[in-house]
């Protein structure tokens, strides 16, 4: 494996021995999370070691154990506890939330390790004869439950199959800009042999440490510059699967009008359809120059305007991060180690990020800024960028102490069109503090919940929404229920999409037929029907 | 209907009246097209006229259209002569071969013409019931066999929908530069509306006039300046199309991550899956300057490394058009009234279209002028874009008097990586140029071959082949198949796209599924059969 896997917290976000993030702030944050959460002293609330946890029983023969060690060889057919809880189910605020707590009862019954597509190709085969429940899985980082070890109807048992071997790049076509990788790569591996080469995929999502390729197409991720590089299924170029029906390569062609192209269909896939084993993908030269700095808005609208006009006008952006008021006063705090700007500030908050050559950059800089400054925007310089940069794939890492203390914090997304963001951002974020305050965690207690915009298209934006909250112990799952089903109903009736680059998973399958209506849920049903007629790849995910 | 049927020519391109082309020059570009193909004189070989012509019988029963005039009117259900003809087949130089020589076997036994999706879907249901071919019909430009009105196994007739009285623009969201549209409007008539509030969807195919919404959508279409606005499939937002399962919306989201995109397949699907009776697409503002000019380089290859650098580069370009040595002295040709350059020389014509505001346009100018210039490129000025803009959507209307005088002139095009692009145009040039050389239609006669770039991305662009040649007027069909077949079997074996922009049809299915693959293959025919299991929905084209 490129990572260890011991060296992963199996129950919380990263390393094990990662430092605490808050540093010297960490007191004076705590103070101020208990006292505007109103839970005083904050409880303590550790997560179950492993070592109280009894898995359940693995339900495979030993005989299916022997011929998965047949296929590999032993020591890649895990059954441990480790590696089972490790594989269990991915990175959710749902997910901790039962890890945390010792439910396990989702472990798969073995991971395995394939090396090649040939490997995958014979395991999905004999998922197909076994009738046993695959489950792919690249770093394990959904937040949707995309990585549940499910089973479906009549299976024997799950098997999970870690695809973190299958990490070389198999091409660098200097010429046409693409490259080829096997799926299993690590963002940190994938760039660092890309920029060898003066190249970037510049894909870059919060989890980009502990990541993979394979599980950035499969459910349509972002990266944090995609409005540079795009989201997955804008930059990948084709891709090969593993599926019952045999090797399936999709088209690799720069325009094509041969029929549609079910590359489009592999990116949201989910591993439903099979096992993406490797993907060509476009690159982009690797910046010369990357620009990030900070802006400040009276409110939010304004900041909203300017990031439509600065999508519409074309100026070159890698990355345009508007925060709504809420969230501008917790970063505040937050960097301030707690100390809170006045609640009824409207600051709103906008990192502007530029990547490119001089010339491009220096460009985009005067226009960005001309269009920021006409809607009233403040320059602020280069320190919130700075600060954001050096932060951006940190923030995770505060679940786990909050977690440790009795809150919560979850976080949801979507996107609409610029005609509908103000609607939607005001009437997703009222219902879920209407939710947080019939379901406080306990009595008198007060949830927040913040928003920004984080990708931008020409024709709208996503809205990235985090909620903190006290956990109710007693009912936690439920608690998160009532939450999430007050979101996701409120986007999903006010022009919003279940997801925009989360995925679907097990969580949004409530709502993704509604989403995309009767003739395209039956459309998605045969193809999976034609490629996986026993049903043993990923079940329970995307297709109901 | 928006254009008259009968103002139009229903054997070949554009207005009953249209001018002759050539002009002046004509008498200059006949002696030249004489003497280098080698047959003096030129014969005479006029289309059959309609009324010279005893078209197939009316294969449905006069119930049956009964009952279709019942779904619409009796007025807009049509059985004469001429709009059977018109709808007999789209406007490739093999339909032409077909129509002038009076072979019209494939009229559709009836023409309607809904006016509102919910008709489309009475006539949807309706051949569903049936059991009668449906084909969807827009201008019916394409040319591949798109619109050809066949009947499936065991089906009762033909009706061809033609959608052109479906062309109202029903919505521009000026906020998110988002319009919605009815499939049957025609380029201009859009055009037009859209310029009106200031907006461009910048789609001007060759067909532009003659072509609608979404008869550009159902083929994954390209218009000249895709550079800059994007192939259908990349302007398209969502669509709703009337199928036998009722009526079908796919997602319009600026970005998602639920589940595969389904407008994807839509993009494609050439009426297989359903009629399109709307679509909502994105909007660029209507660019203020337009800037075309020419550059000349000492040949192909740094052409192509200027054109692979100033896409890779991010230059700011709505068309790159770079015609290879044979094409730039087949233009010279043309333009100088027959008078011919030597036929050694290897001079290949850049011609460069930028559009924007003022600002983008000038930056664009100078980037893309020192790219050019390094490459070795010679700046010729604005008079060469002049005269391309000019006559861009006229070449079409010279293929018609060439058909008079015993001379066949065919188009296909592919695209692929910059990696390959030097190799794929010359072992496909090299194919047809032996083709060419073994079918020469009549003894010591010769054709030609010519290519250019006409869609360039950062990873690769299309390659679009002319091929002009004496017709062997006893075997005309023959003599294209051979064509045809040597082009395409050099593109598929040499990892080319069967098509970039013009679709499969009927023309390309005998490749479309060693391009696409078994998995893919059957996908497509499973997401069919749960369509349209009946088969009715445009029978024979894309999905065998």
């Amino acid at each position: 494996m490129t990572i260890e896997r011991r060296k992963l917290r199996w129950n919380g976000w990263g390393w094990v021995d990662a430092p605490d993030i808050l540093g010297d702030r960490a007191a004076g944050v705590w103070t101020w999370m208990s006292e505007t959460m109103g839970v005083k002293p904050l409880p303590s609330t550790p997560a179950k070691a492993l070592s109280d946890i009894t898995l359940p029983e693995v339900r495979l023969s030993s005989d299916i154990i022997k011929k998965l060690s047949g296929l590999l060889d032993a020591r890649r057919v895990m059954t441990d506890d480790y590696e089972r809880a490790f594989h269990a189910r991915g990175k959710s605020y749902h997910d901790l939330v039962h890890l945390r707590a010792g439910r396990v009862d989702t472990a798969p019954d073995a991971v395995v390790y394939p090396a090649s597509a040939d490997e995958v190709l014979a395991l999905v085969r004999l998922a197909e004869d076994e009738r046993i429940a695959l489950i792919p899985f690249g770093g394990g980082s959904s937040v949707v439950g995309g990585v549940t070890a499910e089973v479906g109807k009549g299976q024997a048992g799950a098997v999970t199959l870690d695809t973190t071997l299958m990490n070389q790049v198999l091409e660098i076509d200097e010429e046409a800009f693409v490259a080829r990788a096997q799926s299993g790569i690590y963002g940190p591996q994938l760039e660092e042999a890309l920029q060898a080469e003066g190249f970037t995929l510049g894909h870059y999502p919060q989890s980009f440490e502990f990541s993979t390729l394979g599980g950035w197409i499969a459910p349509r991720s972002a990266g944090q510059q995609s409005n540079m590089y795009g989201k997955a299924e804008k930059w990948v170029v084709s891709t090969e699967l593993a599926t019952p029906q045999g090797m399936w390569s999709t088209e690799g062609f720069p325009g094509s009008a041969a029929g549609p192209q079910l590359t489009d269909i592999v990116a949201g896939s989910e591993g439903v359809l099979g096992v993406i084993t490797e993907a060509a993908f476009k690159l982009h030269r690797a910046p010369e120059v990357k620009d990030y700095r900070g802006y400040v808005f009276l409110d939010f609208p304004a900041g909203v305007a300017a990031t439509r006009e600065l999508m519409q006008s074309g100026v070159h952006t890698a990355m345009i991060r508007l925060s709504d008021a809420a969230e501008t006063r917790s970063f505040r705090a937050l960097e301030a180690g707690g100390t809170a700007p006045d609640p009824s500030e409207q600051f709103c908050l906008m990192l502007v990020g530029l990547e490119g050559d001089r010339a491009t950059v220096d460009t985009a800089l005067e226009r960005s800024r001309a269009i920021i400054e006409n809607h009233g925007g403040m320059h602020l310089g280069e320190g919130p960028g700075e600060i954001w940069y050096r932060s951006r794939f940190l923030t995770p890492y505060l679940r786990d102490p909050m977690m440790d203390r009795g809150l919560g914090v979850e976080t949801l997304e979507t996107a609409t069109r610029w005609s509908n963001i103000i609607h939607l951002h005001e009437v997703t974020s009222n219902a879920i503090a209407d939710a947080l305050e019939s379901n406080p965690g306990v009595p008198g207690a007060r949830g927040a919940v913040m928003a920004h915009i984080s990708h931008s298209y020409t024709d709208g934006a996503s809205l990235y929404f985090t909620f903190t909250f006290v956990r109710d112990l007693d009912r936690e799952v439920d608690q998160w229920l009532v939450l999430k089903r007050a979101a996701s109903d409120a986007i999903v009736a006010n022009g919003g999409t279940i997801s925009h680059h989360h995925g679907v998973g097990t969580d949004h399958m409530p709502w993704i037929d509604r989403e995309k209506g009767p003739i395209s849920t039956a459309i998605l049903k045969a193809i999976k029907d034609q490629v996986d007629p026993m049903g043993v790849l990923n079940p329970g995910k995307l297709i109901g």
